[in-house]
């Protein structure tokens, strides 16, 4: 144990410093969970709250990387370090396309000053990985100064990403009716920015204006955030200084405001309760044939026992 | 409390004298998670146990609710009695071609034989209902000889129902390139009979065929049962008889096999896990600004602490 925590400073210390192979070995092994994992996360956790967390997300096709690596190219020209978390989907409908758009982030391959790094999502539902918060925390210590979390954005992922991210954007494009899906997935709640991407394309301002209805339909508290609609061609350029800048106000707000304090405390609580959840259930779980868990379930697969009494007597 | 488990004593006994409105008031504060929710489960505990849980699902369009309403027929004339646990989704794309659906399920509206609720489904992902479990139990314990639990086959409600049900049922139809995509989604694994439906359309014999294939392929454990594929056309009644013949084959074997007692025992355990986890995570969660959980966030989120560490001295 002794012996793993020196390893686990040697290589913090080593990405510190700004090397990029000690830097992706400890996000491999916080990905695996590697038995290391624990001495990693003690080694990081003096080191955080520096870094900014941006998170991207939105339908496939509407050009997510496109403006991922755009923001990224406007970070690195204002002299920021950045780190970009990409979350894969494992389904086999929207691999391939992800494939394409990731091509696009080689942009910033020979950049010492970016980080990119791919995670498998958990399960074919989607989903961040289970180790994200870690994995952030791991980038944060390395000292970047914007973390980008990019993830498609369809069912779960969008609403964890907002969990874990300090401004969360979500991308649409014209033509794909995702306005109004937005709003019904609930994506609406999670925005701190829209960007509506592909103004090139008919019927972008028709999104635009659609965004801006039911944005005034919603309620904002007095002080409140309201986010604003970025018009943007990602491929070209334009629009992402504005999206740069609307960040920076978004970020000035958090602090301002005390929500940045708020989020991060919340993403804490979410980060520890997941952790410790983990734990119980596998506690529970015991050794199969050799658990309080066997003897209770038998008791109520005969009848003798109700699954709430059950859950009392585990837990006591 | 006292009171409490008076009242759902007294529910429990009407509902297994044949009165369908206190079985659907139970159900209802099952669903609802009413105060009285654990004094039912007390009260149908001892009860249980009897019923065969049929489970069927399969891709929307593959006519899985005139499969259940024809089955639900054979049951009849067998002369059991029949509960049917329906859960709709939410999503507004499917919900409308289901209710067209439903109505068939009205054919058995006036047989006091046959109880059918539809419960919701857990959020925009589908899922079954969190509460399926204990529904279940209720009507098991209200004297029901077979309980169909229908639900859609997209994402994770095919592999819950999977460990809801003493025999899983997935029904395809020809022309939806269901096979492939069926064994893609890992649902070959969680069938115990397959039924292939519209047997009158283009195409069918080939779904067969593709299935065969694939469950060629699989490994079946000496004496274990490999999955039989039933053709039928639901609407005509042809393949049902054949289906319940199947179906009481399967239920043979799982008792012959002990296949049924481990599965009642892993359901047990899975039931009882999910309740305690539940409280667990209410536990935590404590009341805001006054939790242990919220002093160990606040020391995360200022880096004096990980969150690894922070959840041993929740759990301590």
């Amino acid at each position: 144990m002794a012996a793993e925590q020196a390893r686990a400073a040697a290589l913090v210390a080593a990405a510190r410093d700004g090397d990029a192979r000690a830097l992706a070995r400890l996000v491999s092994q916080v990905e695996n969970g590697a038995p290391a994992l624990r001495a990693i996360m003690a080694a990081v956790a003096p080191y955080g709250g520096h870094a900014r967390v941006i998170g991207l997300t939105g339908s496939p096709g509407v050009g997510k990387s496109t403006v991922t690596s755009a923001l990224v190219r406007a970070l690195r020209a204002a002299g920021r370090r950045v780190g970009v978390l990409a979350v894969d989907p494992t389904s086999p409908f929207s691999g391939g396309a992800l494939l394409g758009d990731r091509v696009r982030m080689q942009d910033h391959a020979t950049d010492a000053g970016v980080f990119i790094r791919s995670m498998a999502s958990r399960g074919h539902l989607g989903g961040l990985s289970a180790a994200a918060p870690q994995a952030l925390r791991v980038l944060d210590a390395a000292g970047f100064d914007v973390i980008c979390v990019e993830t498609v954005g369809v069912g779960q992922a969008e609403v964890e990403i907002a969990g874990l991210a300090d401004s969360t954007l979500v991308i649409l494009a014209p033509g794909m009716g995702d306005a109004i899906q937005t709003a019904k997935a609930g994506v609406l709640e999670i925005a701190d920015l829209f960007v509506v991407n592909k103004s090139d394309r008919d019927g972008a301002r028709e999104v635009v204006r659609d965004l801006r209805t039911m944005i005034a339909m919603g309620t904002w508290p007095q002080g409140g955030w309201k986010p604003p609609i970025v018009l943007a061609c990602a491929t070209a350029g334009d629009g992402i200084g504005e999206l740069a800048e609307r960040l920076d106000r978004h970020w000035e707000w958090l602090g301002r405001s005390g929500e940045l304090d708020r989020r991060r405390l919340a993403r804490a609580r979410e980060e520890i309760s997941a952790i410790a959840v983990a734990a119980i259930r596998r506690r529970l779980g015991g050794v199969p044939g050799d658990s309080r868990l066997d003897d209770v379930a038998a008791r109520v697969a005969a009848g003798k026992l109700d699954a709430f009494s059950a859950a009392d007597e585990l837990l006591s």
